[in-house]
């Protein structure tokens, strides 16, 4: 008979390519989006006059049978509903009989795939908008109340500058702040005020599923920076933060153990974010054009990514709101090293061009290191031999909130611009209530 | 010593570690862009009274002469120049003197990296767009001149319904269509028109670098996938188009073979531009914030999808407007059976369910297929023993040109929703001139 | 109290961290090995002197219990167990009391875990294996069947040389053997003959895990290519093989399609696995060493991916046992043009340098195009205008079998290559039979 | 004509096509391979009668001149040289003459590509093997000399146990430990003791340009755990190690700032490579089977990857070899807390189960904070409110060479455990000794 596999299935359908095919194990979590698109259709066909008014009726009654079936958690599902839309109008059949033959007349399963993912991101989107309004909400009003707090600024991890607590804690409000690309998304993908131009590309265009796993890969990107943050700033050794136990972990061995496992998760999760994304765009990659059922692998990708994103942002709210910052430590980490750059300006507010003041203020840093003084305790003739420019009023450099209030332009540390990026911040979120 | 590492360098820097530290080799690309910015911020420094006016026109005068000897190639570089901001500040200096040190007071190199970066982004989306729109023109002008040609639509890479050889290229055209998304990278991005509002996160957000790499990769998967039609369109199976001798390549081996080297040379870049951008956001993932030396990671992933970005889109263009297609062999290859869904459309508007009418013609096709008889060659008496409905005028539906005009709705394959593409796109196109 | 997130909850623990933190919704499915392991460990503590006897026989027994309660599905969760370490343990502590407090004595729930993971590897990596000896084996068994259908050989989709058709089942069936990497990893990597030589490195290496995911990966790299083959070879055009219905779909709206979903699925699987891959990648770069919380997400990647494996190797065993293939569209596909490195072979033989030859084949192709004949339809005496090496015996290179023949070099298409590589592989397959 | 393409260009190739197919720029790089690889095969050919003895003669001797010509930098490339196989064999017929056209016989360049690419990796990966002994070699070299050094070793970066400095070292050189794959890469792929066993497949099938690049990805990833390690332990906050001036470099800004920048460049270098490599899998997904010219973006993946690592290893060995380690800020980094699991093993001693016992330990742990005393500092008695267990003798708990001495398992922190790592490592390198 041509067939040389003997004996493992003897229907018309192997059980096993079946389950392979059949996506209503995840797709319905779509059926509400299903029903909203079928009522929609179903009004299209009365408009152009394929259903009767008395045929409408009936059908948007059963589908609102079929919705509460779901909704209760009656919906029955049978061994060969392949997929949410199958399952729905046999079901419907089921209850209105013949009439649900019509529902979909000129209508093919590859468009009502792809309408209702974009209703069910619609939906979607709008919650976890929700969550990171919550999240910027959240440092914003943090960045407000500890506004005073000073501590070291670092770059490659080292010390760099003194700088307020604030300005970091808006660092990440600002830098993982995607409202404007959700926005984007919600207006351009999925409110249908634009028509698809091409019914070829209809089907098969899968940019909205990649461009959200890409936002939410970003915004992972963004999250895993402030966790690294927070985790480097919680050890003994800095003692920056202390996360409070709702949000830590115990060791099953070592009593003295309190791990940042909340951190450690939300930084894990970009790596399962992104690896959605790049899977997406290798299963596009080389496919010819319209439909192919490759296309199927969007609707995991998308649920997953919208489920991490939703735990990680109120984690991440959660977390930050009730973090504990030692301010002791914060400021005892300061050291007059770091105010180099400013003993440099003070050169060149004498006259002296910046790469030479450079150089003055590393010598400084040298001398102080070699006599085992720290940088501010260096007598203002040692600094002498190193330019005459130096004079006594050297000593008012040795500021750190004076260091600070220097950096007035907009986005800087001093208190009026934090102050400002919490106003913007605050203006932004105002412009994205709805 | 403490120093294991005996013998192999004796100075104070490892010759290998000051290669791998070292841009200077690919960033000196960026040479105008960073002339572009010292004179601006020469200019801020002016303004802020850290420099004379006549410094200031020094320092003006020497960098123009540091753009001269780029431009005409007599630039000599210095083996410590590690990157390009250091080779011209140092060029400077020799130019003009002490003075040149002045240039950068109160501005990091992470500053200068960053900026100079965007501002060469700028010029090269600025040429990428221009190609994009040279081929989605060449499309747009293809689509007009071939609209009377018709073909198979494919679903699955299975014969599905009559199409127009202009609806295939306009999803071409439309799916890969970001201008929108360029000119968003062009105008957010790139035109400075906001302020940063946060300097810790202005130095190492690289959000509009990894965007521009997702754009590209999204932009290549489109183009994977015209590719990938027309490899299998250029078959001699198919044998639907034929490239032009300059987009081929012959064999070493095989005299009578022309391969379409083009088109898998673009599919093939799929994979090439997204891995930049898969590594991009792996190298960004977990870092702590502001500066790390890992984000010089971004100039050459740039630079390389930049690169790859203008063959492609000119190559593409090209190949387009030169490819035959072979109008016989298109017409050829429509069958009756592809008009199976008219034939329960027939039913339809005789008033059948969908359902049931999708079912009685799918028994008409297997009825034709025992018989081995074309669909259209069933006797309408076979016909009515499938349903009643059946007469005489069904001989109607055997028409591939009454089929396409079926779809006139916008975004179908009817001629005059055809043109309506071919409008929409030439709109676009005009937006987008500048 | 420092705490600006109120309300949402009241207790130590914010129960949405609580559900991020928690893993026993997936890693349930290790709850054999789980008690196999502590079963291991407790004879180990035995030994050791901190287990007596009786504690031994009680322990034992009461996990015997907990694994009898998972087999017949009769376990209760607990709402407080986060992972299947606690849940186990607690459960035995009811069985037994007190004692159950001793089975962990010096071992951190990182080891156990990572144990646990190793042994459920071992006996999903045999299952695997098992799979794929299957389809290999399925593919031997017809390439033996079918040695004697010919059809063309394409490089890029182009015809190129006659081959046997059981020649391209054997490149699949070679490409894709990843039994001997499978092997690799039974034997290096999970049968513990070998001991972990750093503590530090045995709870935070996860290479055992990344490089079952890229074999993965690659695997599916493999079956993505045949999948595309197949997918191309079924088209109506090409018409060279017919899946059976069991590995197809129909359309919902075009009665007479018949879709490859299962292929379509297979090939979109490269993406998926893929992405599990990339994301475990990321998740891993950057890490501090030893235990951090993001090495959780390492067993969820290996479940999912082991299952899509399961279901892939199953499908793509079925379809190519169950698929038909048109031998007359096959050998109707051979043209006289795919023999012109034939022609050039034989002027090569009676003496002319290869690159002459393939120039002369090439005018000769040429010249047949022209005068819209078929290569071997070419006049002798037309011949001999390129070259008067060309006689009357040119037309003995007209004959594809013979063609095929020539081949005989290991590996090659010729009938007793083709032979040798089924022996071949069947002694492979041999080898790995336990 | 057919031809919408006006203007830009004339002749049968379109100029940006040309470049846009040649691969001279980078596979020249392969000159060598190629001319071994044909030198090679027009034995072959000889021996198979297809070449007299003088032919082969004049062939050798003429490759060998091509060869002297690459070595001593005085090839001159022709505009038309599209790769390096066609380079080499144009030259070969200017030297030669028409003997030249023979050597290629039979033979496609496919064939000549994947030939000279693996003879390449050959030679490529034995560089980068010494590279890899070098690095464990001297990571070996410093824990035998450092093995007395005590630190804290850290999980989720919290302290936890004493270990030794040599023992984090040695975690190291285990876990990044890819010689196996090395050796595997260099036996299996490259030394061609195998046949391939398919003629197709042959020229197709790119795993062990794959497993090459992810290769490079596991060991960057590992490479990537020491760096990020060794950044936190040179914060000043921690103050463990300090980076020889050779691989770090100063701020143009900031005076006081020493950047770790090779090992932010070792660590970022892992997104690079893994993002070739995710590249390469995404080129080669859903390909047809044999060549196309998709594959060939496999050379300049192995060309980057290859260079990289070079430096990449080359760096960390200098960087390992010469960074100093602050024993006092090490030792002072212990603290008693991190003896709680000793703490809870003194009472498992005196007969109490673990988790008892870990709770108890843990009870102590607490009433020390509350007491704001170190856990070594808790009177006798406050314990014994506790556990009745405690008694006078748990004073021997508060040392910490002790503590880390318990450790004698293989694999363990103790002096002899320790030693015995050394020991295989050096056995490890000793059996991979040429």
């Amino acid at each position: 008979s041509g067939k040389l596999w003997g004996g493992r299935f003897v229907g018309s359908i192997d059980p096993i390519m079946e389950k392979f095919n059949s996506s209503i194990s995840y797709d319905q979590r779509m059926w509400e989006a299903d029903i909203q698109g079928s009522k929609a259709y179903s009004k299209g066909l009365e408009n152009a006059g394929l259903l009767t008014k008395a045929e409408l009726e009936k059908i948007l009654h059963g589908l609102d049978k079929v919705a509460e079936e779901w909704d209760k958690g009656t919906f029955a599902l049978n061994p060969h509903d392949e997929d949410i839309h199958t399952a729905n109008e046999r079901r419907l059949k089921e209850l209105i009989g013949e009439a649900a033959g019509k529902l979909h007349t000129g209508r093919s399963r590859n468009d009502q795939v792809v309408t209702d993912l974009r209703l069910w991101m619609r939906k979607s989107c709008s919650t976890l908008s929700a969550h990171l309004k919550m999240l910027i909400t959240t440092m914003v009003e943090r960045a407000e109340a500890e506004k005073d707090v000073l501590f070291p600024g670092y770059t490659h991890l080292q010390r760099a500058q003194p700088i307020r607590w604030s300005h970091w804690i808006l660092s990440g409000a600002i830098a993982g702040n995607p409202l404007g690309v959700d926005r984007k998304l919600l207006q351009k993908e999925l409110n249908f005020s634009a028509i698809t131009l091409n019914s070829m590309d209809a089907t098969s265009e899968r940019d909205f599923v990649a461009e959200f796993l890409f936002w939410a890969s970003l915004c992972m990107t963004h999250l895993s920076k402030m966790a690294e943050d927070l985790i480097i700033y919680g050890t003994k050794e800095f003692s920056f933060v202390q996360l409070s136990d709702a949000y830590s972990t115990g060791s099953s061995l070592m009593p003295q153990k309190k791990n940042p496992d909340s951190l450690e998760l939300i930084r894990s999760k970009a790596g399962r974010v992104f690896g959605r994304c790049a899977g997406l765009l290798m299963t596009l990659k080389g496919l010819p054009s319209t439909y192919n059922k490759d296309l199927q692998e969007d609707k995991e990708a998308v649920f997953e990514v919208s489920d991490t994103m939703n735990s990680v942002l109120q984690v991440a709210t959660g977390m930050i709101s009730t973090m504990k910052i030692n301010k002791a430590c914060m400021e005892n980490a300061l050291s007059p090293d770091m105010l180099a750059t400013d003993l440099a300006y003070y050169l060149v507010r004498k006259g002296m061009p910046f790469r030479q003041a450079h150089e003055a203020s590393g010598k400084a840093v040298f001398m102080a290191e070699t006599k085992q003084l720290s940088l501010s305790q260096l007598p203002v003739k040692e600094l002498q031999s190193i330019s005459p420019l130096f004079s006594g009023d050297v000593c008012q450099v040795w500021n750190y909130a004076n260091s600070v209030e220097q950096y007035k332009a907009l986005g800087g540390t001093a208190k009026s611009s934090v102050e400002w990026q919490i106003q913007q911040l605050r203006e932004l979120l105002q412009r994205h209530q709805e």
